[in-house]
């Protein structure tokens, strides 16, 4: 069905009665659940704000029958298009399966609805000492099932994982319409195949996630942080290999390329030094006694050739200004260029130099400026080329040069994404990045799960 | 083909060149590769020791096309005949692909072949200062193939993780001969379905691994070990709660009912008090600054109602006698009865005094003797039923009362296998564990990667 087709009044029946003011119609309303954080959009032809397993599935079912696309969405904070309904359809939106189900400390297992905000779970958890380690920029604001859907991460993920790593159990409706029980809430299971973790990352393409039990982490009573900086990318990039290659894991390791320690400088006001090639900042946690000794094992990684200096925040408030540095880069990147593309892709650690020496080879051939920070621990860098969208010159040549990007960090052992996904943003990339056996297994797999296509079509797998 | 069926003479004729020596038909060397650690057995038709995954695809492709059974094998040392060629056909052994291909240490990553030993992998690693956390019994002698096929653990597992929590990426081939590429060498990744997690635990019923990039962890300079008995397992297991919702994750946390302790002390010699109804071995990483403080933390959660002593270790030697207690266990256990079945439930950690006392109701039930102890942290617990097996009535009431124990661990949450997997011995229960739907979408995966079923036939998925 295209988009802005009219449902068929036999769908329209059967689920306005089921969902009464949950099934929304109306122009307006359907405008707010057509974008996403990519800012592209594509109005859905109804939305639903199902409050139980049982809406959805019957949702689905019916969905099924006519042909109809579903598309599951959090709160549309991705930066991929995956929650766009590019096919149009129902929008199925889980804000209203918002109820944190169970806390079992001693399990350290949470039992969530999807909607949940990452964020409003977090301050549930903070009682019971515990936390639930992934930490995307926009965990206050976005759902567990939306940082489920896309694999969310964020800074935290060098020590704890991502989102993968920290689900036990995902209770789910297929494209089918059959309602699923994968995994146990036990934090081990080797009961046939793996099929909650296959649903994690999938982007609402293979099912939707009606409940999710998620493995905690007790939180550390006390973290302290450092600021390094180096004279080049490269004497940063060896930090991290040694950083990462000692007992004492960082529980945070971002990295800001010359670029972007500059904006912090210039535009952001953070007092950094003029010859920075590259900074790290370093965190660790643990308890009063413990915490010291793991900051004198993060300073004896961070130091060796080109570092120029190191310095560590004694308390939360010293901890914050070192933070400044970093939190001053997103809008300081305004001022370089209207329009931004901020891909997050990924190389083993020890082949970051060689990624941002490519980038800024591909800066230099492109004429527009490219800057790189992030997860250095996971080798997973943010690259955000600039632009003016209005020039279309401008925006032909970023659109070239991150496609370039793409190929440089297939080339060196990585892949297109970290933690932000594939969605309709890099779909088209994946034949270069997943062999064509390996992609045609997928497709097969995704009939598995959704034998009409019906669930976010034209998202994650490129097109046959 | 049914075991004992002579090969295709077409299939010899295309693999007997193809493998030579590696090529084995003699009854004698077959019979070599019958069995595994689970006492089944059943000859293969033919046996292949392949070098190259280029034999293996070839292997699988001719085999695929004269409908024989192909049989992935690492050592055999797993319990439940996930192994055992019950339907004949050609067993692969991967003891001559036993390459470790790269060790990068700065990027936590090793590259090796599916037949490398565990124990192999571990001492190439120990110079780098790393470690691969999987850690079963039997890692002198059981290989890293055989591990992610059947999702091992073992101790460490409660602070490191098992099988699948430690591989990054797999090369494979599937039942249709197709080789693929699945996942990155990278410690994060969000680029389409995670394939290879859905691999690790499959029992090569979907694909046979041809090499492994493995997620490593750098070793704690030191260790500490602590030996806390309680008055009775509810005692202990609340203890095991406490211990795993406070910060300092202890590296081991193994448990001991009251028979096992009973055992430890009248058979093993081991120096335990006579009042003894439980214990924990409780074992702390770190580094000379950190360690004390941790162990500190361990002890303040493992005091409470109930316990009867507490001693640590104050060396490596003092360690090692803890320990012996643990170790008296298993020949012990010959002592009570000839015969023994050992599962490897796993229930939610708040559940464990629900299942040691569940489980005493069935020896009573039953009137044999059923002792338990394992990974308390994981909640995976080893019960070992004790029977004669020269007894046919003994022996059926041994092997009703594991199914009344499956049902048990079910109940209250758990699942039937923790890290020996399926095979043979649990597959009849997988209905059981796993809903119709789920399992019906689990053997339609099974028909994506394998599509004319010869891979490992009769293992993991019960007959339909």
């Amino acid at each position: 069905m295209n988009a802005g087709a009219p449902l068929p009044p036999a769908l329209h029946a059967e689920l306005a009665p089921l969902l009464g003011e949950a099934w929304l119609t109306d122009p307006g309303e359907r405008l707010a659940y057509a974008y996403d954080n990519s800012r592209r959009l594509a109005l859905p032809d109804a939305v639903a704000l199902p409050r139980t397993r049982e809406q959805v599935q019957a949702l689905v079912r019916a969905c099924r029958r006519e042909r109809v696309p579903v598309i599951a969405r959090g709160r549309g904070t991705n930066t991929t298009g995956a929650s766009v309904p590019v096919a149009g359809g129902v929008v199925v939106s889980f804000e209203r399966m918002n109820r944190i189900v169970d806390i079992r400390p001693g399990d350290r297992c949470a039992v969530v609805e999807p909607g949940v905000l990452n964020g409003d779970l977090q301050t549930a958890l903070k009682p019971h000492g515990l936390f639930w380690p992934p930490d995307p920029t926009s965990a206050a604001y976005s759902s567990v099932g939306g940082n489920l859907a896309c694999n969310a991460g964020g800074p935290r993920a060098v020590k704890y994982g991502a989102s993968r790593d920290n689900v036990l159990a995902l209770t789910a409706i297929t494209g089918a319409g059959e309602l699923i029980v994968c995994g146990t809430a036990t934090t081990k299971g080797s009961t046939g195949y793996d099929l909650h973790r296959l649903l994690v990352g999938s982007e609402g393409t293979l099912a939707l996630i009606v409940e999710a039990s998620l493995r905690l982490t007790p939180s550390a009573p006390a973290r302290a942080a450092l600021r390094a900086v180096y004279r080049d990318v490269s004497s940063a990039a060896q930090a991290v290999a040694r950083l990462m290659a000692q007992p004492v894991t960082p529980s945070m390791l971002e990295f800001m390329d010359g670029q972007c320690v500059r904006l912090a400088r210039d535009v952001g006001g953070a007092d950094l030094p003029l010859d920075a090639g590259a900074l790290l900042m370093i965190e660790a946690d643990g308890d009063a006694h413990t915490l010291p000794h793991a900051i004198d094992a993060l300073k004896r990684a961070a130091a060796g050739d080109g570092l120029l200096s190191l310095d560590d925040a004694a308390d939360e408030a010293a901890r914050e200004t070192l933070w400044a540095a970093r939190k001053a880069l997103s809008p300081s990147l305004r001022t370089l260029a209207p329009g931004k593309i901020n891909e997050d892709v990924v190389v083993p650690v020890s082949r970051i130099p060689e990624l941002v020496d490519g980038v800024q080879a591909l800066a230099r051939e492109f004429d527009l400026p490219i800057v790189c920070f992030g997860h250095a621990g996971n080798g997973n860098l943010h690259v955000n080329l600039l632009f003016d969208p209005a020039d279309a010159d401008q925006s032909a040549r970023a659109h070239a040069a991150m496609g370039r990007v793409f190929e440089l960090a297939l080339a060196l052992g990585g892949t297109l994404s970290g933690e932000h996904g594939i969605g309709l943003a890099k779909r088209d990339f994946m034949p270069q990045a997943v062999g064509a056996q390996t992609l045609a297994l997928m497709r097969q797999l995704k009939t598995v799960f959704d034998p009409d296509a019906i669930l976010n079509p034209g998202k994650l797998l490129p097109d046959a």
